[in-house]
This record gives C-alpha cells, structure tokens and sequence, in this order.
C-alpha cells in the first residue's frame, strides 16, 4: 500500500449526508421493493428482544448499504442469491431473497440459473440445496410462469468452454488451466468442458450477471482469494465497471460480514492496479 | 519462524499433569455449571453410537480446554456464543451456549449483544439467525429478567465512531479506514458510522467483551486473518492480556477445529511482536 | 510457477474421450452403487425446476469426477463423509453419503470413526452434529451390525501421541508444536495428547483412512492452508501416494466447489516440490 493510499486519516473519509429517519425511511421503500411487504418482516421478527437489529438491517443493511444506483435491483438480488446459496449458513435469508429476486424482476428462469451457477463455486450440495429453497418459493406463488430449462447436454463442451474461458477471464483463467497440466491435468478439463463449456455457456443468464455473481460469491466464502481475483479481472472483461466491482463486493459486507468485503476489497486493489500496469 | 522458536522438539511440551479420571471429573464440573444439568446431554447424545466422542467433549472439550482461570466462564460463553452464531453451522451447540451464558450469569441483554455484535463480523443473516436461537432459550425460561433494549439511532455517529475505532484499535483500524478512501471510500464510512459509531458504542456490552468476541469470531471464521490481527491488537488496547488472546483462540480449537486455533496463534504471533517491536 | 509450468496454454489440455450418454450412464451406475437405488433420487428431486443440475450432478459429479480407478469407492466416501461433516452446511448430503459409505461397504464403526476425526479438524459441534445424522441413517436399516465401539481413554496418551504424530507427520507435525512452545504450550500439548494421543492412534480407522479424510476436510474447509500442507505431507507419510493426495482434492471439487480444490492443488504442489528436494 503506498504512501499516497496510507497518508490520509480516517477522518478523512465523510460522514453520511443523510439523517437517521432518512435512512429508516429509505431503508423502507427498499425493503417494500425487495420484500414485497409494506412493513418488513425483519422488524417484526426482532421486535421482542432486539429491536435495534431490526432497525439496523433497514437502515444500515439497505438504507445504506444498498440504497445507490451503482448497481440495479436485479443485480443486487443476483449477488445476494448467489452468496447466501454458497455460504449454506443462512436457509431463511436465501428463502427471503429468492422471493426478493423475483420481486424486483429477477425471473425464475434466471434465479434457477444464479443457482445451477453456485455449483462450480461452493460445490453441488450448495447448489441443490438451493435448488431445494427456490422449489418452495416458486410453489408458493401460484400462477407463476415458469418453464425449466432442460438444454442437456450440448455437443462439443471442450470447444465451448475453451471460447468462453477466454471471453470471460481471457489470460487469468488460460493461466490457472495452464498451471494444472503438470499436476492435476483432470481437473483442468473439468474447468474447461464442466464450468466453462457446461455452466457459463448455459442461455438464461448473462455473462455480467453470472460474473457478478461469481463476485459475490467468492467474496462472502472468503476462501477463494485466487478465484476472486480471477473473476474480478472476469466481470471487468465482460463489461462490469471499477464502481460496480466495488458495489458488488461492499454489498456482501451486510450479507457475510466486513473482514469478507474488506478482503475481497484488497484482491480488487491488486487486480486494478494490475491492469493500470497492463 | 526463528531458531529460538523452533530449537525445541515436540517433547519439549510437558504432558498434562492430570489423570483421566481427573479430567472428566473437571469437565463434568465445568459442564454442570455451564448446561444446568447434573448428567450432561452429550453423554445421552452419543451414549447408543459414538460413547468415546462424549466422553472426550467432557474430558478434553470441557476437562481440559476450559479448565483453567486465564478466563472466566462468562467470558468463555460470550466467545463461544460469538463464534458458534458466526459461524452459522451449529445451532443446536447455539442453543445449548447461549443457555450456558445464562447459566453462568451473562444477562439476557448482554447476550443480545454479543449476538447483535456479530453483525459486523459475519453478516446480517448470522445476528438475525442468532437472535432467533435466543428467543427460543429465553422463552423456555419462564421468569426471565429481560427487557429489549432499544436505544434506536442515536446521534453523531460519524464523530462517536472515529472515537470509539481509536478507542479500540488505535493505528490498526485507523489505517483499514484510510486505505479504503481511493477505492470504496464507502466502506470506509460504513465501519466508522456502522461499525464503531452504531455497534461498538452500544450500551449494554463491555468493549473487552466485545473485543473477546471478535477474536473469536474471526479466529473460528478462518476467513478474515488481517482483521484478527487488528482485533488482537484490539484485545490487547483495551485491558485485555496476551494470556487471554491466547486462552480465547485456544478455546476455539473446541468449537471450531484445531487449524482454525493454530492459525489464530500464528495471527496472535505477528500481533506481539508488532507490539514488541513499537 | 515457473515457465516450465506455465508455456502450455489451456489447449494443452486434452477433451474427454467420453460421450455425453456415456458420462451419464457411467454416472447412474456409480450413483447405484453408492446411492443403491435403481434411479438416482437426484434426477427426481430436481425435475421439477431444474433438470440440467440433477443431469450434471449425474454426468459430472459423478459420471466423471468420480469415474477412475485412482481411488475405491470406499475411500471416496471416507473422504466425501469427513468433508461434508466438517463443512456443516449440507446434512441433507451428508445423510445421503453416510448411507452411501455403508452401501459401498465401510462399515458403521468405520463411519462413526471418521465422524469422531472430524472433531479435531472442524470441532466438536461438526462431529456432534455428524454422528446424529449417522445415528438417523443407522436406525433406518433395520439388522445393521453395529456394537459401539467404547475405547474409554488409554493410558500414556502422551507417548503415543508423540509416536503417532512422528508417524503420520514426521518433521512437519514436530514442528508445529515446538512452535507453540513459546506462546500457546498448552495447545501444543492439546495437539500431542488429545489429536494424536486420543483421536488419531484410536483403533478402527487406518492411518491412511484418517489422512485421505484430513487432506479432503481441511481442502473442503479452504481455512487450513498450513494445515492442509502438513497431512498432504503426512499421507504420502503413511502411504498414499501423489496420484491419491491429487484424485482427493480434486473430488472435493464436486462437494466444496473449484476454488476449494484448485487451492489444495496449489498446496499440494508445494508439498511435492518441498519433497522433490528434500
């Protein structure tokens, strides 16, 4: 870290231009988008014995947190899925934003997929495991249209997958196939033909989207700095900005804590500068 | 690692000066007070499948980890009920902890705390998920002294933040947040108002407890090693001894494995002789 | 990584040589073995909203990832059963996998032993909670031939933990401890005594059983490096070779996601330089 990034204080940062209720109050509309709910359940729930996190989550966790334009509603809840479905420590809050999901236009073809894209990050009991809670929700609304996709198995997976290895994570990704050969050679053809050419060429969601979502989800394990920086470099590859990089990344503060999003933070820091030197 | 450190062999460690009669004995005793029962459960539990893991949970989880006086029993249950909401695996050893805080005299207030604390470290959905655990315990107790505290938001948490971050991590924290201003200088803002100015400063919870519960979480985590070392440094501004840091990371090779313990050792390492150094 | 490493490009990396029909028949077949159903209840469980992830776990996760000779059956499920108990977040596989082990033939008190090393590695709450799942899967086979196995606690469990810990992890493992001398003793003891006197030397488990389950949890877990280098180590130590310590880390890859397995490809290629040279 250089002496320009290390030689202001902490107050130089500036306080919140907002007032408390602002935030309540903005905390609110947000949560009635996402929730669906004119009072969140949230303050129902912690109302008996600790009505401040109750407040908190809807004033810090999303009349703060998420209360900017930098990144859409859609992409939140596509993020947010993605990390509480590879995290598997948090069944009701996954349950609360697939339903969010599809309350701000995610639709259940692209939340089945955010899913089935968890499989190649935090293995496939997380995937079906939400598999398994987005069943539930998509139950409980009745008159939902949804079709599964069922693509199968496509012809000519290496093929595929080597294309779009190189479109989304270009030399990062070609480099960690590269570094298996000599070692583990199998599992660099897993990456190639089962995530790139199974998952990532699948219709029915975005590569932005999937990128994010990759994002999200190796910030909040916290186990993946290597794969993190990888997808970094990947979601600015396939059109994600610095600014949404860094929404995306801040956002998991409130969903798996700050030490995630200030680690996910500095493997940003280290793939911006990077590619200033690129 | 220096010489000094490493010219010992491993029988250089003395054995325990105990016999196993003596340890299980301990444990029980400890188990008495902390689970309330004279048999504890996990000997039911495991009696018909595994009697050997119930044995040992009392004669080395509790007989041997806890049976000393670096820290009090009260300050072992707020870490364990930190680290156990954290890590959001184990809600039936929540349960069972947060009773035990009861037990040994950490209030219904001060154990909301601790669980509004873990915000921070893991996430929303881990308070929210431990706060639901809490109100199952406190139910089950009729007669509980427990009023909700309800401070709602209170004014000038920008300036209250940046005294309490000083407060409590000195330079450590002062430059996290200063190395955030050039690239989420958001971020930066939410530890000082959200982190410091809101949860920190809270009534109700002793800033060495909070700092007891931090190091626990983040060593029992295993995913946020630079801000171990802040929180060690933390621990150690704020009254608390090397003797408790190591006694306290200890105690998580119960809860959350060995690796995550020796990890933690190695974090409180770098810390003292930082310190030894300045 | 040196250039040797890295001249290839993704490409180096040969296509599978299998069909699409005949990756999947592959995988139904190994998933009648360890499932012991004539149709796996994957396929039925995910129909409904997303049939390509019950055919991928079918055709990959099992139809590839696990379609080789490097390792039996019986070791993939030592290894899959450890891993998931250690990772806490997916009772409904690791219920699936219990009764998987014991369909392939390891029988209950080698399940119930590997559950109790977990403890060690995870914690006792990931070993409590394991064994109550394999007490649900024992009790729904009716006849199954199972006599708890009750060591109660040996005498001189500190030599034969030295002699253990000399056995399984040689230099690495002495080395840990005579690190702790200085700060942490008592967990230095803890490792010797406890980890090594009581868990790893208990009968019913073989040391390479023991290790495979180690090198597979602490990559499941992706919080252990250090630790992860000493039992690659310790199970080429005790007799597995680099094409078993390669085949388990990558199976993790199906249970605990790619960054899982490629960082402990990343720590076992250390490993096997650090050997080249010694």
């Amino acid at each position: 870290m250089n002496s320009a990034q290390n030689s202001g204080t902490a107050s130089a940062t500036t306080p919140a231009a907002t007032t408390a209720d602002e935030r309540f109050e903005r905390g609110l509309a947000l949560l009635r988008e996402i929730g669906g709910q004119e009072r969140p359940a949230v303050l129902d729930s912690t109302a008996d014995i600790a009505p401040d996190l109750g407040r908190m989550t809807v004033s810090f966790g999303y009349g703060e947190l998420l209360a900017n334009d930098r990144l859409t509603l859609k992409q939140r809840q596509v993020a947010t899925v993605a990390a509480l479905a590879a995290m598997g420590t948090a069944a009701a809050q996954l349950r609360f934003h697939i339903d969010g999901a599809l309350n701000v236009g995610v639709t259940p073809a692209e939340v089945v997929e955010v899913l089935i894209h968890t499989a190649g990050y935090a293995g496939f009991p997380a995937a079906l495991n939400g598999i398994a809670v987005a069943r539930e929700a998509f139950r409980d609304r009745p008159g939902l249209a949804f079709e599964p996709t069922e693509t199968g198995e496509r012809d000519q997976r290496y093929e595929r997958g080597l294309a779009k290895l190189a479109e989304v994570d270009g030399h990062a990704g070609d480099a960690v196939v590269a570094s298996l050969q000599d070692i583990a050679p199998d599992l660099g053809r897993y990456i190639i033909e089962f995530a790139f050419g199974d998952v990532y060429s699948r219709p029915g969601l975005d590569l932005k989207s999937r990128e994010l979502a990759t994002v999200a989800m190796c910030t909040a394990l916290g186990t993946a700095a290597p794969q993190l920086r990888v997808h970094i470099h990947g979601l600015l590859n396939v059109g994600g900005t610095r600014e949404e990089v860094v929404e995306v990344i801040t956002q998991m503060a409130g969903y798996a804590g700050f030490p995630a999003a200030l680690n996910g933070i500095a493997a940003a820091r280290e793939v911006f500068a990077e590619r200033a030197e690129a």
